[in-house]
């Protein structure tokens, strides 16, 4: 057996020290699992993303899809890794015992994907996407639907896709031109284009459920006009088997710097004969569908982003103990043998940046996948509640903060490796590849930043800012003497936070939206930044209290977390300073800029 | 003929209006020259980087150099361009009439070359080595050396190449091991590896001529016992005609994740049979020699980093006008049809990013190639030393803050694109690719943070650094009444880091240069972002004369100017900010974290 893939130590911290998941077995729900269960199936992910994913990942990105007379073809090794994931159990991880599931906790699965995603996040991509369909058919389709499309979805006979962008409409859902007309049969005709939809054409598994945004001709224009079709790749037969084509033209496969083991298509729905799809719920009520799966899709990028950024951090550092180069500033002496980089001040830096950031960016993430399960399935309905606003006000930063950073994080393992790192005879740069492309996709971080200052910060006036708020300020106050420090940097940027959101308001009812939105990014950073400073605090606090009694490696690991913490308060937390002025002031240099200027 | 490759109005402004090139043509050297002979070659570079660069760019990406049976393949447009680059005369741009040269000033060889980088990094790589070569046997070889190696180099028939890297030492020459044995007849025998020579092999020139460094056997130890050769890959026979192979083994190709079109090899000196060099000047001045010429090189990857993060800046600028989606907050209605993406007030801010860094990058390595200009032709001795002296204190930043900041612009251009600047059928992902070379190469920017903090600051009592404080505070005074804001700014940083140097210097003598030193990344990130700043200062008050009396296109394209140096200073410099705590607290969180912590 391959080595671990993710490191488990790590993976022990973030899962039961600090977002402490022993607690949430105690509920009914899970009642049936315990730390030796959970443990034993992440053991299984680390053991199959080792060996039949891990030993692709590179080869996937040198020999990406083809497209070759009007089929595609993936290398052998995928469908491999696809068909051990379905036997893991994983593809119904969620689901309950009586459907055959595992029912698990949100954060168990979260963190078995991670793993998946850092061994090769281009093969996981089919999996990732067939569970976030099979999510959204189970909660709103007919029993119809589930009962034909589930069980073969859930055991990896059929994948799943999310079709939502056409070529003239991307960020912007309000304009998608699909059409669906109503047949005799309540089903519906589906004609038009789709783009860069991922896993739109295979040949690894025997059907593909395409989850399509379209509009019932005649339905109210913008966004209310959209419906939601379940659109398979082949028809089913009286048995459903999969028979037929269903009139899906691939147009063509996309070209991408990254990611490049999961297909991008452009589809042309009834663009070979007519393609038959099912509603699924309510007409016009698609795009609130699609949203509401949209908070798991999200902490799905923004998790796939830490572990990515998380293996660029592991891979350089293991690099910069082995790799010998120049003395040290204090004793420069040639005739000494060289030191290892990681005894220079300047690649400490740089893995200390990247430890800052991944291992943050991996708590905010567990705190999401925590409050999902805490919304659904905290005793306390109070509880629930808060859960879910607070759900809400994050989703935003935890889709947006690790995509950009840990991206940024990558960047720096580039550079620890140096010409080495810009080759491709190490990993690191595949890591940034790949990336990359997450603070693009499900909402850009630009619409991400819209969502938050527009949307979340006001839902309920404002009670999920004042949770975070407060949930924040309890764990300042419970602050070990030690951190302190770092306590009081976070109180005084809360403050300023506390004090910014009301002017936002008025300014709002002034003079419209427009000037307090021209800067949403800055205070999507502002609070990315503020949110996972807390979580490098909730960590020090944690240690405070297992550090005296650490022994050996953990004396280790609980210094470098506390090392972590610090430096994410010295060196990262004081850039928001830039955005907190330019929010007080309403600044107004980008919304003066003229398209003629440029 | 194509449309020029880098924006003429822009080129006109740094070139005449910024860096006030004219003032140079009234030198002796220069006053053969006119505005209307230099437009004209910079048209012709326009032109031949337009037609036989530019049109291969992609292609050298998707086919990077074959090695097939010991033999390397380019694409066949590469030889075409590097033959159309010397008959424009610009491999020997810089050298005198008599020389058959161009006698030009260097900051019209520093223009031409960001044309054809501009057009195509890849392919420039080799007239950029080339002429890099030459400067360097100019200056230092003997004059039989250059008799017969010049003439072909300058013509175009042998290539340059710089061999400094080895596979165990990069960063640290001082551990190069590469050996050179003396001959009877005044050669040396060489043998040794270096690692990613660009240009090391290839098929378009009939030689190549390395500049290798390598250790006399019983010379010191470290950088003092490095000397340079000139080795060529085919000996000379007595008419000076390439003959035989000089036993250089081409151990293999590197592939790297961009700037594909340079060939990068791993070469064995001695692998193939004997390999013969000669000494270029004294023995054990190689690292002296090298370093000489490394201002220009370290000027040519800085104002390579501008250029390509222009042209992304420009693509994604044409991209987010002709692109629509969404509608504009203030009057969201779906009825009406969306706008151009370049009216969201956060694709401005990206753009406006772009904008501002990569034009004030431009504005910094036109002023260091001017100080070139300076130091090498002022009629006034004290303006020659002291060009030279700002020259020396600017070159880290010239080299590392565009590196840094222009790849950070390539980023932005991505994101301006969204998926579709993901995918390969857009250019910008390739712009990031081949930018991103730019902070290793030619020393890592970590590096040029240690020769500018470690060295630099200290030189000649620190004059260099007094010069630089006194011509920025020329420009403070100088400045018009609507750019005082922005003066103010920069007159506050400046006191700042006025105050700061003197405490190094104390800690420095109190406990030795380590804990100084850790933070070098931070002064270096400082003092590029007050210099660029200072840059925008310049350009705005150069706007505030023309403004007034501009029309048409000038009046939009002045007012985009200020707009820019408006955003620099309220969004970029801030940030600088957090640098200025850390070094003024002499923070050691990097230096205090330990191996065994990570």
């Amino acid at each position: 057996m391959a080595e671990p893939v993710l490191n488990p130590r790590e993976l022990e911290f973030q899962l039961y020290e600090v977002a402490n998941t022993e607690s949430l077995l105690e509920r009914e729900k899970f009642s049936e699992h315990s730390r030796e269960t959970i443990d034993a199936m992440l053991d299984t992910a680390q053991r199959v993303a080792g060996d039949l994913f891990a030993n692709h990942n590179r080869k996937g990105d040198l020999q990406e899809p083809q497209f070759i007379d009007g089929e595609v073809h993936t290398i052998p090794e995928v469908k491999e890794a696809f068909s051990a994931f379905a036997e893991t159990g994983f593809l119904a991880g969620r689901q309950s015992f009586e459907e055959g599931g595992m029912q698990l906790p949100e954060i168990v699965m979260a963190s078995a994907m991670g793993i998946f995603t850092a061994a090769n996040p281009g093969t996981t991509g089919y999996p990732f996407l067939t569970i976030a369909a099979v999510n959204l058919i189970q909660h709103f389709a007919s029993d119809e639907l589930k009962a034909t499309y589930l069980p073969p979805m859930l055991d990896g006979r059929f994948s799943g896709t999310m079709a939502l962008t056409e070529p003239h409409a991307g960020s912007s859902l309000a304009d998608i031109s699909t059409q669906a007309v109503a047949l005799e049969d309540g089903s519906y005709s589906i004609k038009g284009s789709k783009l860069y939809i991922s896993g739109g054409e295979q040949d690894i598994t025997e059907n593909i459920v395409h989850l399509v945004l379209a509009k019932i001709k005649g339905g109210p224009a913008g966004t209310k006009g959209i419906s939601l079709f379940l659109v398979p790749k082949r028809r089913l037969d009286a048995e459903g088997h999969s028979g037929e084509k269903n009139g899906i033209a691939l147009a063509g496969l996309i070209h991408k710097m990254g990611y490049r083991g999961t297909t991008s298509t452009a589809l042309s729905f009834g663009g070979d004969g007519e393609t038959i799809g099912y509603l699924i719920g309510e007409p016009h009520q698609g795009l609130k569908y699609m949203f509401k799966m949209m908070n798991e899709a999200r902490l799905g990028v923004g998790f796939g982003a830490v572990v990515m950024g998380y293996q660029g951090y592991q891979y350089s550092l293991a690099y910069a103990k082995d790799r010998t180069q120049g003395r040290p500033i204090a004793n420069p002496d040639p005739s000494q043998p060289p030191v290892s980089i990681v005894q220079h001040a300047d690649v400490k830096r740089m893995l200390l940046e990247q430890k800052a950031l991944v291992e943050g960016g991996y708590a905010l993430c567990m705190y999401g996948a925590r409050l999902i399960d805490d919304q659904q399935t905290h005793p306390d309905q109070q509880a629930r509640e808060e859960a879910g606003l607070l759900l809400d006000l994050l989703t935003p930063m935890i889709k947006a903060w690790p995509s950009e950073y840990c991206t940024k994080a990558n960047d720096l393992a580039i550079q620890v490796l140096g010409g080495a790192g810009y080759t491709r005879d190490y990993p690191v740069e595949q890591y940034w590849r790949d990336n990359r492309l997450n603070p693009i996709h499900e909402g850009t971080n630009g619409i991400q930043a819209l969502d938050l200052l527009g949307r979340k910060v006001w839902l309920k006036n404002g009670k999920p800012l004042q949770l975070l708020h407060q949930r924040m300020l309890k764990d300042i106050s419970a602050v070990a003497e030690e951190n302190r420090e770092l306590a009081s940097s976070l109180e005084v940027t809360l403050g300023k936070i506390a004090k910014l959101v009301p002017t936002f308001g008025q300014a709002m009812q002034k003079t419209g939206p427009e000037t307090v939105l021209a800067n949403a990014s800055c205070f999507l950073n502002l609070m990315g930044n503020t949110v996972v400073a807390w979580m490098w605090l909730r960590m020090a606090n944690i240690v405070a209290e297992k550090l005296p009694e650490a022994v050996g490696n953990d004396k280790d690991f609980y210094a470098g977390k506390l090392q972590a913490a610090r430096y994410f308060f010295r060196w990262q937390l004081p850039l928001v300073e830039r955005d907190l002025q330019l929010l007080e002031g309403l600044d107004t240099t980008c919304l003066d800029m003229r398209e003629s200027w440029f």
